[in-house]
């Protein structure tokens, strides 16, 4: 648990609440003062897979006594622990929804430690029966990053990347693209194993440090051809086999395929002509490749940082449900 | 080691050579007559990756005696026991290539035992940079099922489906998709393998015995969208989390996707309409589940049985070989 705490005694400014973002893998909390500034956070790899057989409560209660969370704070959640499999469901919102609307959703939590209040921010889901979808903590990033009457695309790369689409600040619908969990398996578990160097972290991010040829030329051939995902995994192979290729470049050109089929599937299904803008909500490595793959795709894309996404979506969350009530 | 052996003594048809059908996990040899004529066959899961780590010699020492097969007889055989990581590699001929040329390719193979005269075939790779390709038994295939003038398409599905281009009885181009693979990784190890019920075979085949209504759903969803497969398959999840689908079905309509997602690529790629024939070599229910999502894609397609088509490419190679040298 890596933990970083600015909350000494004889500090001026008050604790208002804790927010947490608890994904599939990863766990991260902050202890925020109300005008949004963070006075300690802590992190740690106990996501929701960890806590399935662990258990949530003993996990949550290490981080708060590391951030010396003062008795009685209010503390909200988001990600995948409001998921099925969770801590406790909570139950999905459904477009359209407006992303200030998000806390009249937040599920309370029974949780019996130094009188902490808890509450789960609610996912979304478009229950259209023809284009079927959910998330879980990417609307509390929009939220955070989005202006409150947006109007446009915003994409939010990882795992289970998400393409949404905004009218005047509610979510009118979102489609997933699996392109992070294809770099994982097929690298790991397919014949393109053979084909990319070995990488320690499954995200496509791990695949490039900075967006090279070979990436670049996997984004255009899935662009080029933007029906053939199948054809082009196995020209990888064949093109390694042939001595066209590098086994070096693999693992770049693989992520530039996956990403690239990502942005062809997103441009097709896009209304509006080349230069849309997409507001991109990304971190590191991962956001310096889609940056530079939705400009080769004719998007004119503005980054913004994922993690600041997800705290200022639970402090303005936060801020509706404790600290300025309506 | 299954086998069947109508090699009795006192049989009065003399046996020719042994034909061996050596892929990637299967092994399969029968014992011919110069006509055709199969006089005992075995098969086993000893294929090259097995092979790989216990040697090829020993596996084929042991089917040539539960074949009973005379001494001195020629062995010919076919597949990725002739790719770099087999028994000997058997370097590819480029297209493009005549099929009744295969034979001229044969690699021959140090075997000391019996007196047994060894060869492989060669495979055939797409040497052009822009799509590079490579196959290793389907060139067999091909020649024992398409008549010697052939022009026209041909699909050969599988972990690694082929579709060829032939002019005139010459392979002018090929492409693969890695249709078969894609729904072995996806079910087992991502998160789909929440949304598939388990099943015993890797390959597409076991995910439907007849194409039911999710299967052709699942072509028709790929058809209908071809530049989206990586957002089809998470909405695959979305569905079932959703209540729209059964998990009972998820198999069938992942098995579905992927085809349709192949046959897309395919389409794509095709000069002609509506209407237009396949010879597709496949065997039992992957050959029905490919015959039904043709249809539904617009081809034309005529089944030839794959095992079949291997034995007799055998049997066309050996001849020129052996039996009717030119």
């Amino acid at each position: 648990m890596d933990n970083k705490n600015n909350h000494a005694p004889g500090r001026a400014v008050q604790a208002a609440f804790v927010g947490v973002d608890w994904g599939t893998s990863s766990f991260r909390a902050w202890l925020m003062a109300a005008d949004g500034q963070v006075l300690a956070h802590t992190r740690s790899s106990e996501g929701m897979l960890h806590c399935a057989q662990a258990g949530f409560a003993p996990v949550l209660q290490a981080h708060l006594a590391q951030l010396q969370a003062p008795a009685g704070l209010p503390v909200l959640m988001c990600g995948m622990v409001g998921a099925r499999q969770g801590w406790l469901e909570a139950p999905y919102l459904h477009t359209p929804t407006r992303l200030d609307a998000l806390h009249q959703g937040a599920v309370p939590v029974p949780f019996d430690f130094a009188g902490h209040e808890l509450r789960i921010l609610p996912g979304v889901a478009c229950t259209d029966a023809r284009q079927p979808d959910v998330m879980r903590g990417e609307e509390t990033q929009l939220l955070g990053a989005i202006a409150p009457d947006f109007t446009g695309s915003v994409c939010i790369p990882g795992t289970h990347s998400k393409w949404v689409s905004l009218q005047h600040g509610a979510i009118s619908g979102f489609a997933t693209c699996m392109t992070g969990e294809l770099f994982a398996v097929l690298s790991r578990h397919s014949i393109l194993s053979h084909a990319v160097e070995a990488t320690e972290a499954a995200e496509v991010a791990a695949a490039a440090q900075v967006p090279d040829a070979a990436f670049l030329e996997g984004v255009a051939s899935a662009l080029r051809e933007p029906a053939a995902l199948t054809q082009l995994l196995f020209r990888l192979r064949a093109a390694q086999l042939l001595g066209h290729e590098q086994r070096a470049d693999g693992a770049a050109r693989l992520s530039g395929l996956l990403i690239g089929a990502e942005l062809a599937a997103m441009r097709a299904r896009q209304t509006a002509g080349d230069g849309q803008g997409v507001q991109l909500i990304a971190a590191g490595r991962l956001g310096t490749l889609y940056h530079a793959a939705l400009e080769a795709a004719g998007f004119a894309p503005t980054l913004r940082d994922a993690e600041d996404a997800s705290r200022q979506g639970l402090v303005q969350a936060a801020r509706r449900l404790w600290l300025a009530p309506r």
